[in-house]
């Protein structure tokens, strides 16, 4: 367990980071850029993946597993693709070490013909394959998933927002029409955005990348964007539309049902343990982490509570039937029996580490056959009856916690969402303290657009997909020009 | 879906490969010995890891996970486990690509200054970090499992049973004490061992394995044999003691209860993704795929059967009906609505994907409200009415084909295991079609088991756990001193 969490008001990047130790989610690792990720940051991931994998499921998706390594050639295919972003990875140019004197080196006589890359992203050899399975309208729709580790040479890490190696998943699939590839990349869009809403409790503007922002080989990209509570925004899914351009690099064909060939359309749509740190920066305090109940790895932590010997046995008696209640009612619940530590030492230890419900048993707890309850949300602190309807019970509360986390982070997100008429009003705002979304009437331009960013770091995070008509009739807040989008900007992770 | 199946009698090993293609498990990937796991074969990885996890988590243990890549320099410093099997690996030497007019090659310019090793295993870079976890006795025991990819840069291939990448578990904890850590990792090899008996219906054989055998590293390996239908052995798991070893490599030490510092005790053990390929030896026929029906990603498929247009509304109701009460019941069904395939053609392939149930559903079932069902393994045909006890008896139905396998599998693994007296005898037993496993009296002899492996292949599997006892008194049966074991010896995957 480590020390201070620095407050928010004094420094948000080295909170981050506090809240992060003091909740032992991750450590750093000897590797440049990749992070261990603890058990009780993993079990969070584990939460995300089981919630996200039954909504692929339910949309008709099925798993595959891809490998790791990429043939070197085959990241030069995708010309947009490569040039956008393939370059900063990890290739692999021997197979063997040897053993020296000074420990094992690789082995020269052990070199590749080609290097490997070890996958950035994997839609180059996702579609090589698709080219050996697709050759009939029949064989289509193709809906896959993969849930895997990528690799990114990223030169300035932050846990679970940006780290050389991260877990994902990537959807890729092929379909035989541009509409129905069209929706199946805003489906899955929705499918996240209800996830991020529903499990994450984090609300999220749905909208479509600029084109200096879009993926590398799409033809449309789509974005959920999150607000943190510095008022920053976090891009924390993307799903792209990637026309014909991948079927056309890999030559995938199919024979339509009037017998003729055509190249697939594409989607391919992803989340990461990013999702992690989102979470983490939309509720957490100053106390430490703050998780929706929903991927809590531990929902209530029942502490045992005796002063004199005699009134352990009871005492921890009563406690273990409580939680064994809890489970059997499918609460995520553990109890801390240590008696190396004060109650109050262990209210802080669970706090800091983002236990939605506290259930205290003491003595007088026992003879009221109940539990004495404290939210890590705060407010005041309430009996439960251990009755016929205490399951009921923890859960409703555990869901009115979501429910007020949701609440009170799209509150926080609508009151610092602005509607800006001028530049300098935008300059302002990503200038000061609580900076924030600024909704503004925009003429898409991609110069203006790097002027912007180069200036005072703000850049589109999307042309949100709702109220797109607000721009009809107005004029572009910088370049003055007929405004052809409501741009959303703001500074970003 | 591919084309016929090779017999077993005639070609073991291609009927293997049939089995796997005919069920559209794999595909070939253009990365040298790395195999792309279809959905249907994915799906069994699921079933496997879902089971297990549950597992593992039941005794005690959390996961996490840990980066890709070890440095280069790791790898020196545990003496014989180097020496022993880190050397076939994958080595990332840059982390750049560079665009040329032959498209991208290794930026010299980012060159590593130390290379980094893909994880052939993961011992190094955990007892690194347990290093910075662990001080006290209050940190032990630490129960961590990760679920990971690995890669080990294989010559010869096998889907499944050995490929350059390949998906598994790997266990670690560190202990207090030497009888602690002994026992965790025989209670692994139990989880293992009951895993495989309850869930994939595969009977194994625990045992503990020669020096010659040993993982590198590891003061004793125990082990899980199981036997595949040509009386060959497959190596399903293992569960290593690792005593102080990586602990003294990584400096990883605790101070006990009495403030002296110690060096900590290890385990460490692993199954893969060639546990898919033993289910499907194991079980297999001539037909196709056989799983069991803990493991099948689709337990029972519905086939509605119609001739005339009229009769198909109400066949296709009634089917879906079923489907829907099954899967309200838990049970993993699908339905066949295709009207481009008869029905024989549907049996056909479903019998190839290894279905367990089918049932199929005519007009006549509709109107008797009862399907007609098919049972992969074969015996009579029968009906089932669709009343209040359908799901109880389509899971009775499942259990029973689960137990029939179980059952079939340790007949032919007990028929097939000989308790033999000389060497010749093994001699013969190995070379014969049947081959089989030999249980003899054995004087552990490392010189000995290497002339064997060089004369006839045979190795010792394991010195299996139950029935050491028999060895007193007899003479090894190959170098007639004094046996010292009962060995287990057959040709091995």
């Amino acid at each position: 367990m480590s020390g201070n969490i620095t407050p928010r008001s004094d420094d948000y990047s080295k909170w981050y980071l506090d809240v992060i130790a003091a909740a032992d989610l991750i450590d750093a690792s000897p590797v440049r850029g990749c992070m261990v990720i603890k058990p009780h940051g993993y079990a969070v991931w584990e939460a995300i993946k089981g919630d996200l994998d039954k909504r692929f499921k339910d949309t008709g998706h099925k798993n595959a597993y891809f490998p790791l390594f990429i043939p070197q050639s085959f990241l030069s295919r995708e010309a947009q693709h490569v040039e956008g972003f393939a370059k900063e990875c990890a290739v692999v140019t021997h197979h063997r070490l040897k053993a020296t004197d000074d420990g094992v080196v690789p082995d020269p006589a052990a070199k590749l013909e080609e290097p490997l890359v070890v996958r950035p992203t994997s839609e180059t050899i996702i579609w090589h394959m698709y080219g050996r399975w697709i050759s009939s309208w029949r064989d289509l729709p193709l809906l896959i998933n993969q849930w895997a580790n990528v690799v990114r040479w990223e030169m300035r890490t932050r846990p679970f927002l940006r780290t050389a190696e991260f877990l994902w998943q990537e959807g890729h699939t092929a379909h035989a029409t541009e509409p129905e590839a069209q929706a199946e990349a805003r489906q899955m869009l929705q499918v996240y955005s209800d996830f991020c809403h529903e499990t994450l409790a984090m609300p999220v503007v749905c909208g479509v990348k600029t084109a200096t922002e879009r993926f590398a080989g799409a033809d449309e990209t789509y974005t959920i964007e999150a607000m943190m509570q510095n008022g920053w925004a976090l891009q924390a899914g993307t799903s792209h539309f990637l026309g014909q351009n991948f079927a056309r690099a890999f030559d995938v064909t199919f024979q339509n049902e009037d017998g003729k060939l055509e190249h697939v359309w594409a989607t391919s749509w992803g989340v990461s343990t990013r999702l992690i740190g989102g979470a983490i920066m939309t509720h957490s305090d100053d106390t430490g982490l703050v998780l929706p109940p929903k991927v809590a790895p531990i929902q209530v932590i029942v502490v045992p509570i005796w002063r004199k010997n005699k009134e352990k046995e009871d005492v921890l008696a009563f406690a273990r039937g409580v939680l064994a209640t809890l489970r059997a009612g499918g609460i995520r619940a553990e109890i801390d029996e240590r008696d190396t530590l004060k109650p109050g030492a262990k209210y802080f230890e669970w706090e800091r580490k983002g236990v939605p419900l506290r259930m205290e048993v003491g003595p007088r707890d026992v003879k009221n056959n109940a539990t004495f309850c404290a939210r890590r949300t705060g407010g005041k602190k309430f009996g439960m009856t251990v009755d016929d309807d205490f399951v009921a019970n923890t859960v409703a509360q555990l869901d009115g916690i979501q429910a007020a986390l949701l609440d009170a982070a799209t509150a926080r997100r609508d009151s610092s969402t602005h509607r800006l008429d001028t530049y300098d009003q935008l300059k302002a705002l990503v200038a000061s303290d609580a900076c924030g979304f600024a909704l503004v009437p925009w003429t898409d331009d991609a110069d203006n657009e790097a002027a912007i960013k180069a200036d005072c770091k703000a850049t589109i995070r999307c042309y949100p997909l709702e109220g797109q008509e607000e721009a009809q009739g107005k004029a572009c807040f910088y370049s003055g020009r007929p405004a052809t989008h409501m741009a959303l900007f703001a500074r970003a992770y």
